[in-house]
């Protein structure tokens, strides 16, 4: 997963664009391409429609995987979903870095994956990106976020509105913004 | 109120839909009437007409109620509002099991009343739903989020974004996530 | 910034319009405006035009300042926009009072400014407004909400869904609900 963005090199708080003309057209051909071909075939009948067309993109995407046709990808080439992962209606899968879904990760409506950030130490105010796992069978419930560069571990559970700004152990469930841990979830094992 | 849902016997890991045919066909119809001729009558001159196209689909809407055309109902059958009731503007009223506003309850834009969860100690993951009730003249404030199974004693608050998991007292305030209390209100009474 | 908005004396529970009918009508008339003529230019190209237009219905927009698009306004004549101040996309700007942003502030995706509230103490569950302003040079990261009467000192971070219900002092970093000081940012100065 080479990665030809070079945004460490602008100048946030100058008004230029962040990153370079290639990547904008590049995601623009594809939110045209979302809007027309992955929303107006409605679900359940598109699901593999829609795959076809994040992998046509550079997404990696198993063959059980589903996206609803609200969610949004900013780059589907930062995209990785293993088997049977979901990303539900209207998330905003914000993968300025790359975001994986491992087996089964599920994430729930209007949950919110946040791989960009700006370093407020920075006097340039500099763009920061960085990736985001989430473990087999982990679920990010309804509402909740993700912070740039957190990693859920195998089957962790992050409750509906919860704001993860850590690494959340293997089966594990937390809540709260910020999220601490609330409990412990059985294995599958 | 009779509930014919039987997703109890779903498998949501299995891509198969938690809901019966009937169900789905009785959403998608409500929907797209909710669509046409809900929205396109902008507030205040359709009230009326949106309490009367709710209750064609089996809610139970006392005359003063209002309901905000850019809400989400997401089974009007689930959906019980008594006098002077209001949900505001973009509410997910997420009613998969029975959501009650008592007399005077309002909800502000963009809350989220969630009636559904997923049991994420079942190995099926297994769809859980569990009824809301909103008291008197209780009043959840925008963006807030109100979990399954809790009920907001008369003219209790939940403050902006707050998210409720617990039982709110009457005329008690709550804020934070989780929402714990912050305060207390004068009872009109 | 005199303000004709007398919505002290209304009674929200009553089910009555809170605002004026001259109110409603120039927030109806700013909010077409911007549907038609804002939004149907895409950025980066509209910046200087939807200044104009903000300008037009009252707004004091500085010459850098950029709004986007899918931004909502709720009464340009509340907002104030120094140089090199920011309102990104899908921000709720609920200026029912003015919404100040000093020199370079910047607002980001989806946040809420929110100068509406209602007293709940009081039995006719008054409207009560309070001015929000961010200072220079300070940012309100992705999803935050800015509660009503809430100043944000030079150069404060609020972090991505964090929920500012007191002020900010300058250079402080803020996350959470409610938001607590978790660190500091060197000063630019």
């Amino acid at each position: 997963m080479t990665d030809p963005l070079d945004a460490s090199a602008t100048r946030p708080l100058e008004g230029g664009p962040s990153f370079s003309l290639a990547n904008r057209i590049e995601r623009a051909v594809f939110a045209i391409c979302w809007l027309i071909f992955g929303r107006i075939v409605p679900p359940p009948f598109g699901k593999g429609w829609r795959r076809f067309m994040l992998r046509l993109f550079g997404a990696k995407i198993a063959k059980g995987a589903n996206i609803y046709p609200s969610a949004r990808i900013w780059l589907p080439r930062h995209l990785v979903m293993e088997e049977g992962s979901t990303i539900g209606p209207k998330v905003d899968c914000y993968n300025m870095a790359p975001i994986t879904l491992r087996k089964g990760a599920i994430v729930s409506q209007r949950a919110y994956l946040c791989a960009g950030d700006h370093d407020h130490r920075d006097p340039h105010f500099q763009l920061v990106t960085r990736p985001i796992e989430l473990g087999a069978h982990s679920w990010v419930a309804a509402e909740a976020f993700v912070a740039p560069g957190v990693t859920l571990g195998e089957g962790a559970v992050l409750a509906a509105r919860g704001v993860a700004v850590k690494d959340m152990p293997p089966w594990t469930v937390w809540g709260g913004n910020p999220a601490k841990q609330i409990g412990e979830r059985p294995s599958l094992g």
